[in-house]
């Protein structure tokens, strides 16, 4: 028997924890006293925001930084292992812990140790920036950020590219000072037919999210571009969502599909 | 100027929605008239325990089906063209609109006709069940349904299972009644090595997610081994999470990275 760990999505826009999260997963934030957090102040912001009925001093919030140093899971695990009542949850600066951050090497390891593992409903950046592109959802890759210099770039870009026009949508991400940069590469590089969605401040009080071709983006007055400096982006290539992949039918339950 | 078409996530488990939806999604699905849905017998479901204030029936619920038939979404369109003031939402029979589910071949064209589009936050049982297996999140891909007929299976399953051990995890799905079959033939023909994850039923009351190696799944009691049959199930192939690939550091921005 040990404690649960929790992975507490936290918001990804400035807004209130309460508008992007479920209240049973609020609750679980209030209850608990023991943080496992990329950045400790950020997620002690988090706890305040999120109206944790403690004073947000005396909880344990331990920092696991950007890379956590797997010599120290194990320690910061010993409490859940020692105290069945004593559960924990992985915190993330912004959005999921796990996917795009850290937090899974924490998870790995607490399945090999027994320890229930549970995952919250939050925001995603990545997820939102899926439903709102239009493009196929029922195979998508995310690659995380692609290379920095202009050349291998453009060589990595030739490749995501032919990947999107098979039908394979192709999620990335950039730093918030390379992102116009990137978008200017995108609009340079890729083929006018390509469709491209641009997904700013999602959940926030200037969310923005378009998907068209890239001639169409090339045509849009410089002004009705969206400003993407230092601005959270998740940018997609794709093509048109195709004749939709059927789920092979259930017969054995009445024609039912599974429930993702 | 049109009305916004939202991306309406639903519950994926038998639980009230209110657990799983922020409390903004759940004022948005009770303030709207039209739905898109792709089950109407299931979005009138959602609404009544979402506690629409409006009788159920005079809603105006149109079914949209598994794969939307091109030449209607115009139609299905056109009210938000005609009015500004009227907003619609799509939702599928379960999770999130557009991911793994119908809804993106609607959103593309709502692009294309300059209707705005906008995310909600809600569950989706790949988004979970990614934060819950531990496996690289840096990095992932979503095949949707593998091929069912066993050797053309096995003969993908190489090629997933090569990229899964190179670090890009593999997520999958199944149909209820095929998920204990692909499970048994993930234990028998992965390497020992390779890291499974299993989430059955996650937000559910009997939820469940495990990620352990090939070899350990293989010597799991049969008595402990998760019931999938006719459950809803996502199954996630990869390696320990490596060390974690940074975000190359935004100078610019005194080191903060982007939120995602």
């Amino acid at each position: 028997m040990a404690g649960i760990l929790y992975l507490l999505p936290v918001p990804i826009a400035a807004v209130d924890p309460a508008d992007v999260l479920p209240p049973p997963v609020l609750a679980t934030a209030r209850r608990l006293g023991y943080f496992l957090a990329e950045d400790a102040r950020s997620a002690r912001a988090f706890l305040k925001a999120a109206g944790h009925p403690r004073p947000i001093a005396s909880l344990q919030v331990v920092e696991i930084g950007h890379a956590p140093d797997p010599d120290l899971i194990d320690g910061w695990l010993a409490p859940l292992r020692a105290d069945p009542a004593l559960d924990a949850a992985v915190v993330s600066e912004a959005g999921c812990p796990g996917i795009a951050d850290p937090g899974a090497e924490l998870v790995a390891r607490a399945h090999d140790l027994g320890i229930p593992v549970r995952p919250l409903v939050g925001p995603s950046s990545i997820l939102l920036a899926l439903m709102a592109a239009g493009l196929n959802g029922q195979r998508f890759r995310f690659l995380g950020y692609l290379p920095q210099a202009g050349e291998e770039l453009v060589a990595r870009l030739r490749g995501v590219e032919r990947d999107a026009r098979l039908g394979e949508t192709q999620v990335f991400i950039e730093t918030g000072y390379r992102n116009q940069r990137l978008f200017e590469t995108l609009l340079r590089q890729c083929d006018p037919d390509t469709r491209l969605a641009v997904a700013v401040d999602l959940t926030g009080a200037a969310e923005f999210a378009r998907q068209w071709r890239i001639a169409d983006w090339r045509q849009l007055p410089v002004s009705l571009r969206p400003d993407l400096s230092r601005r959270p982006a998740v940018f997609l290539l794709g093509t048109a969502p195709p004749a939709r992949q059927r789920a092979p039918r259930d017969t054995a339950t009445g024609g039912r599909r599974a429930r993702h």
